[in-house]
């Protein structure tokens, strides 16, 4: 059996009763802390909750050895830790239809991600969000638009939009980078969808105690660098503000 | 302190190890259960984890009353103990918004959402999702076209849609009284938005460890009544579907 278990948002304590009865009961268990990390987590007091070890698997481990774990998952209970929801990211899909194409039984322990978290924290509603995008690290010519078309999109109808910023091999990138990508865009495609002038709201380590959620004018957000708070960052830009979300994102302005 | 706990999505055991810490140090503790329900909740269990009393509110004691939960607020340690994340229904987030004017300081925990949990489940890629919309209960002249026109413009995008079922004092509406809901305004709107052969899918009860989830051709998924397995249901409609969304798809395919 093939149980797959999120970690949600920040350390070791997000795990839900639930998770941490799978892993006790679990004959081995795996983390994977590459897709997403949690700032607070610590593998060593992960272990003593479990009770047993926790060895972690890298990308490669993942992707390309994934037949180690299905192997193992055939005959024995294995346990799978992921950052926030076990099934967002696609790599952990792909291994959980992998399974049940084999006729593994596969488990799933929700919990929380920063697509339901983020929002919220920020105080804007939900239901408003459209279309979320990742802006990934340019580099030389490799500069997708995407973000900038998915923003533009929500924008025409008024929708909030979130900006979830690369994380690649641990190298995580600011919200002031962020920043500078869409207004890199901007400058580029010229459409008037993001300008330093732009409302944007940066949610610093969504689901930590010291969760830092700041709102102001884009250029002004790009400047503050640590004052906006540790990696990871959640870029937000809202579309038309309800009455209550203005109230909200005057508590954290800016100027 | 008002520290709001999110529980998860199914049952007690889905509350987090710093939910129940936070639980615990807590001079009174109180949940909320009518703007969405956990199936598998039992309010003595959950005491018994707290080690003290859970005092359930009704709808009127938290919108109208909520002046004597901010004032208990202001000089001891109370939690509000909400289903999936804390913040994601509005009547929290103005709750927060009255605490932090008061100056009562507030802590949030986080927790699994059907916002994250329903696409994963479904295993539908997130980023690939639209707006999401609520289907109310038609009464009479009352039948609000939003949900329609949210899944409208999404499909014009090859977006998915997430559709929430209303909830109404525990009277939860089945994914078959969604799928009715949109047949009926496809009759009334004709924009070819929705129709009996369009592919959906029913997330039932997610985050159960029974969560059963269905796809298939809209009539024949109304048709399946019980065999969708127990409300709550989820509804969701994709858009244009990744080959491995497709795969997944047709392991839940009903004919």
């Amino acid at each position: 059996m093939l149980v797959l278990v999120g970690m949600g948002l920040y350390d070791e304590l997000d795990l839900s009763l639930r998770g941490l009865q799978e892993l006790k009961a679990c004959d081995s268990v795996y983390v994977e802390l590459y897709t997403s990390r949690m700032p607070g987590l610590s593998l060593s007091r992960l272990q003593e909750l479990a009770g047993k070890e926790v060895r972690r698997l890298s990308r490669r481990e993942l992707e390309e050895g994934a037949e180690r774990l299905l192997e193992e998952a055939e005959h024995r209970r294995v346990a799978l830790l992921v950052a926030g929801d076990p099934l967002i990211s696609t790599t952990h899909s792909a291994l959980r239809l992998e399974a049940e194409k084999r006729g593994i039984p596969v488990r799933v322990v929700h919990n929380a991600s920063v697509y339901s978290a983020v929002p919220s924290a920020a105080g804007l509603h939900n239901y408003k969000f459209g279309r979320c995008a990742t802006i990934p690290r340019a580099s030389g010519a490799y500069m997708p638009e995407t973000p900038y078309h998915v923003l533009r999109e929500n924008l025409e109808r008024g929708l909030h939009t979130m900006l979830l910023l690369d994380l690649t091999e641990g190298e995580e990138m600011s919200a002031a980078e962020g920043i500078e990508y869409l207004l890199e865009l901007e400058s580029r495609l010229g459409m008037g969808v993001f300008s330093p002038s732009t409302t944007a709201v940066v949610v610093a380590q969504v689901g930590a105690p010291e969760c830092r959620i700041t709102a102001g004018r884009a250029e002004r957000l790009a400047e503050l660098g640590e004052a906006l708070g540790g990696t990871p960052h959640t870029l937000v830009v809202p579309g038309e503000l309800h009455f209550m979300e203005e109230e909200w994102l005057r508590r954290f302005w800016v100027d």
